[in-house]
Formats: structure tokens, C-alpha cells, sequence
């Protein structure tokens, strides 16, 4: 689409307006800005020439006058992305088109390069920060000195001063849990990434709060720590496969998991979600729509997490004071990879 | 790594320094920046001093003295973030770390949002811009009137007085059929994504290139086109394995495409690489090393693109006149999914 960009077209400026107008620039700004010390006969003449010039109150003149500067620095740790452009996306929208710019600086994990980065973004005096972690652990805070709103996306603020959105892990590996327990399955066997991201034991807990409520165990007793990755997910199913010949469900830890289950499962011979019903987590579409069948996962909901962050960092620009965390519900998103055990012919509301 | 970031060190300031040594801010400036006007007495003063604060000149205010801003604006239609990520790590990188920050917008395609971000990293003085493609498609200019240097990546400026770096997909497809040849294969067929992109035809134009000067012609005598993904790669082998049983390569125009070539194969019982050798292009990570077996492929460079980009920028924000087109080589990178025929038992030096 980009191919329709047209820059030759002649912009109309405020100082068009006022010139059309016959009053200075400044009071042609408050007549369109609304201000109580213009006079009406004035205000009409500035509204009617803005009119006849097809003027629209350039966006960025606005945030001048009123101090700001339109635009949000957006420092990431996600180095490829998965997770900051939804957040970038969703900020943007929370401004609505045309309001406010988003800047995106990749600090690639590393704190100073971070520093840097914000150095950087006051030096050019955006009007708040969003910081988005690469993985859901909390993550120090940048201190409360910052002469502008820090609002941290995705990875907490350890300084409970601080405000944070995340994504509800716990309450993801419910729903997925209760959802594969709907339909019928009882022998759910439980595939999980890095043991050392927070989320991986989050998401297992609240798997575990499901099989409690229903009475049931986890098959194996524990959850199988690994990578995120499809290769481990081919090789734990094998082990699952070899231990729990008679598994109905593996709940895994992300789609790229998934993907490697369901690779080992179909050269097992093994019918999905017939025999076997398989879920993933964070509805990584690639991923999840180009399995077969595709993939039931959970989705975090990353662009509302970002819309969320704007929202509260714009409060905060605002004179709001904004502190804690807020945790966003993740959302089930049921495909074909499971459904009702065929032995039963039981159906669930929450297939679709 | 972001949780070893730590704020509250103390960061010592030129007025730290300027006080220590008891002169101005700005001719403790001047010492540090090795200017003519600081008498020697002066500037050996000023430098004790900070040598014993520990003071690291500060970049920022080294940009502010040299009147630039150490900021790069980056505008990306690319949505997913998989081109414009690599493309931002190289434009920083090429600046050295800690010496300048890439502000990415995302454009998302759309010339408004463009014209937008364009305004907004302007009115934040940034010293440069790289307007980064979705697709490798030529695109509209920005422009000469822009008051600060623009280089295109990716997708070439339609104004060939504007600087562009591109791929080479001609030379990716190319090269990626000569080591098809060299393992031996005659009877290969080309598998691309959607007919809409440029890049699709100069792979298959590049490929051609490399069968002619073999004397060989593609199987069927034509690319099949469809879309970048899976599916169609599952599809389009299906198509290739009923019209032409005997075929004994598959060059796919993406990684994706290959991956549901790879499918397909497997489950109609061809091994690969031994009765077929299969490429992709992209050497996405994520879906290449997943592959079984892992998947040879082509990297378009792009961290090497946005290096190289973001050097033309700086040539350009220091007075050097830029424009053209550089046109970026690929680069082969061969995995299991390619080898020698097993019947010939021929070997060759592209297979590491």
C-alpha cells in the first residue's frame, strides 16, 4: 500500500489560516483551539477561512502549543519482535491514527544500551516511556528521577511504585486447562518451555488450579520442563508417548511447542484431537493457523496490553498518578486441535 | 539480562568534571573535545579531573556540541517485524554501540501513517532517516525537499536520485540453483510465493539463470506461484509429486513454503535429502533450524543491510551527496535438506 503515497500535495498551514484570517498566528491557534479569550467574530472569521483552506489543525503544531510533544518512547528487550510490535500497535491505536508517534528503540537485554536508549528518547523529549521485557519476569525499575511517565509492558517493575501491565499466566493455564477438561479429556499431559521463565511455572500453576477444581492429577504427577522450542516439543512427546501410552491431551507451554507435539503425534499414528488433543499458548497465528489442525492456543492480548500501557502513560502525561500492576486476562482461542473425545460424543460450549 | 540493570550508580556529569577543576562547563567542554582554544594548563586540569571522577564523556551532550541529535529515525511498513528488526540491529550497530539510537515507527503500509511518523521524527530532529519496505517492491520517494538525509532499505526509492540498498534476489535464486546443480539435481522444480511480489520473479529469474547455463531446463517448464506459507507449500508439492513423480529438488521461494514441502514429502514417504533435495529462502531462524532435516536456505543480509544503510546515512548527515541503488549479495547457507544424490555419490564443497 505504501505504493500510494503522495508528498507533493501542498499542505495548509496554521500561518495560511491567520494570513487568510487577517489575525496573528497565535490567535488564529486559540480560535481553533477553543480558548476563551478570543472574541467571537474573530473566532468566526479563523473557523470560516480554516473552511475555505480545507485546513486540518496540524497534529503536531497542537502538541506544541500545548507543550507535548505527540510522540511515546517504546524501549524493548524483544529482540525479534514477537511481543513489542503488537505493544507498539496497540499504544498507537490507544492514541488513535494520527495522534501520537510511537518510538521503538531495541535495547536487546542489555541495561546499558537501555540507559542509552533513554538517554536518548529525553534528549528528544517524547512525553513518556512504555518498557516492554522480553520475557514476563520482573525487571528493576529506571528509578523514580525520570523528569516523564515510565509505564512497564509485559515485564513488572519490581518497585511496586511503579506502574506495569502483564499478561495473566496463571489464569492462561487455567483456561486452557479447564477448556481441554470440558472436552472430556482426563489424561492431560503437560509440556512446558524454559524452566527459567517465570511464566513457564505460572502457566503450569494455574493448569494445576484446574485439575485440583476437577479432581484430577496431572498426568506424570509434573509438568515436563524444556526449551520453547518445536524440537523439544517432538522429543517430549516421545517421552510422553512411551511413558503414558494411554495420554488424551498434552497442554504446551507455546505454539512453537505445540507444533513439535503435533509433528510427533501424526508419525505416532496418533489422530489429533481424536485420540489426542493438543493445545499451545501465546497464538502465535504463523504457528498456530499453519499446523494441522490448527492450533488451539491462548492469546495474551498483547495489542490490548499496549493499548493498556498508552492509556495509563497518557493518564500519567496527563497529571494522573498511575502506580502498580495490572494484569490483563489472556483469552482462549479453541481451533481444531481440540475438541470432545469422539468415544463420548460429549460436546462443549467452548469449542467453536 | 534486563534484570542486571542497575540505576542508582551515580553517573558523573561535565559539570562534576568542570567543577573539580574549577572552570566553566563549556571550557571543560572544550578540554575534553580536544579544541584549539584551552590553553594546556587548563585542559591537563580539566582532564585530571576527570579521569578521577571516572567521568565518560557523555554522548549525548557530544551530539548536542556537534550539533547533531546521535538519533536515526527508522519508518518500517514492515508489520510482523522480521525485516525491520535485523535492519534496525545493523543501523545501530554500524554507529558503534552507545553512540547513536534508532527510533523505529511502524508505517504499517500506509502513506498517511508514513507522512505522520515522518513529521513526528522531524519535529524530534533526528539526524537521518531509513524508510524500511514490507516487500522489496520499488516505493514512492519521500521527496527532495525533506531537510535531513533519507536512505530506502529493502524497498528501492522509485527516484533514482534517492539512495536505496536492496537484495539481490536475482543472485539469491541464482545461487541457490547452482548449489541445487552442483548436488547433482536435474530435475528440479520451483515452488514461490504470491505472483504480486517483485522478489518472487527475480528468484525464479535468478534460478532460471543458473538451469540455462546448465543446459536444463526448470521441471514443467514453469514456477508454480501461490502464497508465503505453509499450505501452499503442502499443496504445491502435492502437485509436483502427481505431474512429475521423478523430481529430485524443490526450490521454494520462502522458508515457509519449504517447510510445507518438507511435510508433504515426508508423509509421501521421500526422503530428503537422499530422493529430494529441498531449499527455502529467508533463513528464518525459527522455521529453518526447526526443519527436518534443518533447512538450507538464503539470508538476504539484512543486519549487513541496515549497516550499510545506516553508513550512507552518516555519509550523507556529513555533507557526502548519496543516491542510487546498492544492490546487497545474498548469501547460501546450507543445511541437511540439500546434498549429493546418493547414487552418484558425488560430493561438493558447498555442503558443510
Amino acid at each position: 500500500m505504501q505504493e500510494n503515497g503522495s508528498n507533493t500535495r501542498k499542505v495548509t498551514t496554521l500561518s495560511d489560516v491567520a494570513k487568510l484570517a487577517g489575525v496573528s498566528i497565535a490567535t488564529a491557534s486559540k480560535a481553533l483551539n477553543g480558548r476563551a479569550q478570543v472574541k467571537a467574530e474573530t473566532r468566526e472569521r479563523v473557523v470560516s477561512a480554516a473552511e475555505q483552506l480545507n485546513f486540518s489543525p496540524n497534529v503536531l503544531a497542537q502538541h506544541l502549543l500545548s507543550g507535548r510533544s505527540g510522540t511515546v518512547g517504546l524501549v524493548t528487550h524483544d529482540l525479534d519482535g514477537r511481543f513489542s510490535i503488537p505493544t507498539l500497535m496497540g499504544a498507537e491505536d490507544a492514541a488513535g491514527t494520527g495522534n501520537m508517534s510511537v518510538f521503538l528503540c531495541d535495547a536487546r537485554g542489555d541495561s546499558l544500551r537501555e540507559q542509552f536508549h533513554v538517554q536518548a528518547l529525553l534528549g528528544r523529549r517524547v512525553d513518556g516511556l512504555i518498557v516492554v521485557g522480553a520475557r514476563p519476569d520482573p525487571r528493576p525499575s529506571l528509578g523514580r528521577k525520570l523528569p516523564i511517565p515510565v509505564v512497564y509492558a509485559y515485564a513488572p517493575s519490581t518497585d511496586p511504585r511503579d506502574m506495569s501491565i502483564v499478561s495473566d499466566n496463571v489464569g492462561g493455564g487455567r483456561l486452557v486447562a479447564e477448556h481441554l477438561l470440558a472436552c472430556g479429556r482426563t489424561r492431560i499431559a503437560v509440556v512446558m518451555g524454559d524452566p527459567g521463565y517465570g511464566a513457564a511455572h505460572d502457566r503450569v500453576t494455574g493448569a494445576v488450579q484446574a485439575f485440583d477444581a476437577a479432581g484430577i492429577g496431572m498426568l506424570g504427577g509434573q509438568a515436563l520442563y524444556g526449551s520453547w522450542s518445536e524440537e523439544w516439543g517432538r522429543t517430549a512427546a516421545g517421552i510422553v508417548l512411551a511413558q503414558h501410552p494411554d495420554v488424551d491431551a498434552v497442554l504446551c507451554g507455546s505454539d512453537q511447542i505445540a507444533r513439535g507435539v503435533l509433528d510427533t503425534l501424526r508419525e505416532s499414528g496418533r489422530r489429533v484431537p481424536d485420540d489426542i488433543a493438543v493445545s499451545g499458548y501465546d497464538n502465535w497465528e504463523l504457528l498456530a493457523l499453519n499446523a494441522r489442525p490448527q492450533l488451539t492456543s491462548v492469546d495474551m492480548e498483547l495489542e490490548t496490553l499496549g493499548r493498556r500501557a498508552a492509556a495509563r502513560l497518557f493518564e500519567a502525561i496527563d497529571g494522573t498518578p498511575i502506580s502498580g500492576t495490572e494484569t490483563l486476562s489472556a483469552r482462549l482461542v479453541p481451533r481444531g486441535s481440540t475438541g470432545p473425545l469422539p468415544s463420548t460424543g460429549q460436546h462443549t460450549a467452548a469449542r467453536s
